[in-house]
């Protein structure tokens, strides 16, 4: 099914991402998994390219006034960034698409000042620090603390899962600011990397992943003042749900295009691999198979792009991401699954791209709100 | 997810549709279960709504220059049938959304003076011969044969599962005219059914969509001439494969409508039916099913929708609609089997609208092209 | 996988099952089916057969002594009923192997000498009465109620979904004798269907099973004494849960057989009915699909057998009969919906054997406990 | 359910593998994926313990006179390998379970005495060479050679993903001796890892399994004599077919004893790790969904153990096994992804056993003898 929703400026941006993503990153990647990490390099060259600002005015050194706000374009950007790998997607989609949005909407002029230069250019590398170890998807539990200590606040806690953790400038940390309050006395706070009392662990040993660092962070009675805290003291729970959709629809960009990339590969693979005396492909089953799978990738495709649409307008609710976020989860691990499966062997050698691309998508269905935490959320829209 | 793409001049359609499927044919379905049949009177009516001339001419008694030929049109009409049950859309579908397009397209103007008035307002009820009993979808294989008599054309075969074959007037029928060309030697005449040598079976005793009638048909004999052939000599193949995407796009716009409205009213039951102390829908297992079946409805209704865009500018390909038709025949036997075991018992009992939706959607998967064939026509467009 | 599990006696045994079926039963499936139950010269034939009476003692009429109370003579008439049709192995299964051992194990001698006579010869015929309309699978929700009026117990209330209840002569019928204790305050009476103020709606209009008998049944201030009391007086869902395993062992039993007996003549016909050249299940697809399916029974089976041994040991706990029971109604469902693809059109049409499995088999997920509350159970008893 | 297969006997002979494991293996697995190889004191002190000789008879060092030729013990020792860590179970499966028959059934004295009391101590390491770059699951396919020059034989090809091929010092390896035969000209070689012109790639990188060493193998004008030459020359292929049962059935007792293990551990996870106020486990969603697993896990260990028993009476077929095999490694792999789901965002962290076995998992859908072959063989045997 020929897609619809972008035109020909979106195009020309596709074509300048992917000329320079073939050009310095693509000859670089397995130095970035051997690493665990992107090197700021990328980041810098990237935010050079203008990738990095889609969220940012271009005041504060973005693109945001010459995409027009269009949310295509950073759909765009999500795409041809995860068909290189799913981290890339995951590392500039947290930072870009995710983190600059709370610096550009919930800050004063003088935060924007002082952060978003920073962020479009690459020199402030961001991270979001919400999961704790003891409580997953529950953001109700968070046991982070920050207390008031005359004109400063006092963080405490520790923070796990966060991506671009280990190479972050800057953290958007969320912490309990009013224990009584529950889901209501919460505050994000960010938090610089370089602040006394912050720490982090080494970088997680993750089933997939390996271009990308997370880690764990440590607060031990960082100080911190009001100018460090991102929109309104205590309504940060509320700010979270602000962005979930945009997140969310992110998460399920990537996860679609980047099955679809392997996907791709994968039947050229089909056509040209032979056994017993024939293309694999080309075998009843198999070609069944890949049908389905094709078949399933242009419907979701077709729901994804009407996401994006819809949040281009501003429309897209937060169960509409929701199911987005889900559905594609399930649908890139199926697909990438069935990919494995048909190259045999080599499915299960890393030096495959499919190989890491399935390790690599097994997260989807975990981050970002696990795909149990979407049906509930769902499944409340429908009155349950 | 707000579906896009219907306008205003749409929902007053649908809104008249519905008006009348609601006065006229509502409450009369469990006579048509009974009588396995629509009568008449519901075909002169739904004629003179003008809902059977979507496809056909103003100039013939049509309304298609008044629907300036949109095919949205005719999707709100197949939304509206099926909805009441699928039966209804089949049997309207049939004749209304694919054999009027052979008649209109491929005929002769004495030809569309002839068929079509009596096709538009319900007076001339059509049914497609395709299916043979020892072919099944191998359309190559049609033993069904048309000899030159002079200038008479004998035909002789049988037909089985027509759709509207027990009452209709009109058969758009597959025979063979060259024995030697394989699918290039079948050609469609359009046969009376009170041809001389032209009789049917019973009813035959289906599954579910007991508001339809389905039959065998026999052709003994049956004497016809170059005014009864449909397109041209030996093209019927061709003719056939042409109006395949329309078709198969009527079977997916159905498929999820009948699904979708069933979904619906399960989810009312689920929230009001009480077990163990609460509504059956706020259990988890079933609040996860339903946001699942839910999000499925949603995914699905995006691709039919841009397949309805496509076609409605005449650029759905075959494959997309080989895509929509299996993928939407699954979704729907899916959802409603879900639908069914949220009922409980109650779901097996034919009094319950769930119950012979399932029973009506089984024959899904295999009319129309197998979902089997589906894949193979999806597979070798991938080069496979 | 060769059956390890049955010996001489047990072969002996089901060859006389199967040549009882062939010669007074295969012949009369119509006659049923159009009929909506069994007739009463079936019953009285089976009880001559000694088939009714494995779980009555000899004394009575019956023949467990003979069977030295060895469940697998009960599998095995199971396997032999379902392999005709579900419905027959619903309706045997309940009045022989259901409501028998209640009245053989909870009963007086007087009792027993009243009812088991009967029961073994087919002349009182009977049902049990847990379902009501309002309930579904929640037991302590019973709301039929027997109330003391001086020696006599008044009856209120309604059954649904009573298999054998439009024929039975006797029905064990929970309902509450202490309003205040919940699932604690429950009795089962044997309600002599001609007792005044006793009566039965019309026979439910089933999807599938259509040659069994099904009810409600209405109680309206009908007059019992102790004398009819089964068991003891509140202890009745103790007395249910007694009986579970061994109903649900019969389901898995009767779920499978069903279901094999279908899949082996399903791959009769793909054996023979050519398509495309080629007989259908030669093509990948199908053939990998058959795989599927056959590997499926045979797994199934090794489980099933193995129940069937610990229940011969009085070994089998409610647990195992849970997962037994919900499992193989999965894999019953599943292999019968694939056989009616196999079938093509043929499948959808009721004179096909295949086409009526598919519609009876659907019913096993829901009842005797639905699926999801034998999950349920095993849940709990993981100590979830 | 209770299995029954295994006596005191076996049960002996579990605890003492289990001791050796907890004891000298248990401890070192870190050091094991680190390597990418089980090091040789770990083969000498499981030959010592009699671990690697259950197929080899005690004049040669063996303990099968012992075990009686008793296959359980062959499946007990798998499990308990396999509950430690799924390449533990194929590193010793393919030396002690795989290979060691070959050397036991189809050699001379000489060749008995020359090989076998290093297999069963450890210090002779054995490997099996089949699969080839080019040729995956076609064996018929085979290109490695072995040309006559006078008496020798000089052999020449590749081999690849050859499980224990980096550290062995013997290979059986397939080559192909008349090249016009096909399948029937393949014999095998029993190739000594330090002979002239034979060398090995580096380990190779693959998605899990950390813990063997896999390895490409070259052989460069490797001269061998007959001597070397393993079984009947050019019967290679009906050699490897005859072991082919018990090569899949060992897959089938690890693949299930390995997800039944990560199973009971996330179990307990789910029991104890709390979320949203609740044990997880708990909720309904994973309380049905454990119920289904373990369900799962019953009712596939019933129909290994009966294959386990067919095995031990020498009466287990090649499509019997076929089936355990296929099934069991889908039963894994899908348990085990449910598993990860379980553990959250700890399920993606390589230090957590889920995460490594989710990994580990993959391969058994690909290895000795992929999923869709075993479909082909089955369907084959369905005459199909």
């Amino acid at each position: 099914m020929k897609r619809e929703i972008y035109g020909e400026d979106h195009e020309a941006f596709r074509a300048s991402v992917k000329e320079f993503l073939d050009r310095s990153v693509v000859p670089h990647v397995e130095q970035h998994a051997a690493d665990k990490a992107l090197p700021r390099e990328f980041w810098t060259a990237a935010g050079a390219q203008g990738f990095l600002g889609l969220e940012i005015p271009d005041q504060y050194g973005g693109s945001r006034d010459l995409a027009e706000g269009d949310y295509r374009f950073n759909a765009v950007l999500l795409e041809e960034l995860s068909k290189v790998n799913a981290a890339l997607g995951s590392c500039v989609g947290i930072h870009a698409d995710i983190v600059a949005p709370y610096l550009v909407e919930l800050t004063t002029e003088e935060q924007r000042a002082r952060w978003l230069p920073g962020v479009a250019s690459g020199e402030i590398l961001t991270a979001i620090g919400m999961t704790e170890p003891s409580g997953g998807s529950d953001l109700a539990a968070l046991r982070s603390s920050a207390v008031r200590d005359g004109d400063d606040w006092v963080v405490n806690g520790s923070k796990t899962f966060i991506t671009n953790g280990y190479s972050a400038d800057l953290v958007v940390t969320a912490v309990r600011t009013s224990p009584e309050k529950k889901a209501k006395g919460i505050t994000l706070f960010a938090v610089p990397t370089d602040a006394e009392g912050f720490s982090r662990g080494r970088k997680l040993d993750k089933v997939g992943q390996d271009e990308s660092d997370t880690a764990e962070l440590f607060l031990d009675d960082v100080r911190l003042t009001d100018d460090d805290i991102v929109g309104e003291l205590d309504l940060g729970f509320v700010h979270m749900m602000q962005n979930l959709p945009q997140e969310r629809l992110g998460c399920a960009i990537s996860n679609l295009a980047h099955a679809r990339q392997i996907l791709g590969e994968t039947l050229v693979y089909a056509q040209e691999r032979a056994a017993f005396g024939a293309a694999i492909g080309t075998f009843q089953h198999n070609k069944f198979l890949l049908a389905e799978l094709f078949t399933q990738v242009d419907v979701t495709q077709a729901y994804v792009d009407a996401c994006v649409v819809a949040h281009a307008k501003q429309e897209l609710t937060p169960v509409d991401a929701a199911k987005a976020k889900w559905w594609t989860s399930q649908v890139q691990n199926d697909i990438l699954d069935h990919c494995v499966q048909l190259h045999g062997g080599y499915g299960y050698m890393n030096e495959y791209r499919v190989a890491r691309a399935w390790r690599d998508a097994r997260v989807s269905k975990i981050w970002a709100g696990s795909n149990e935490i979407m049906k509930e959320l769902i499944g409340r829209d429908l009155g349950l």
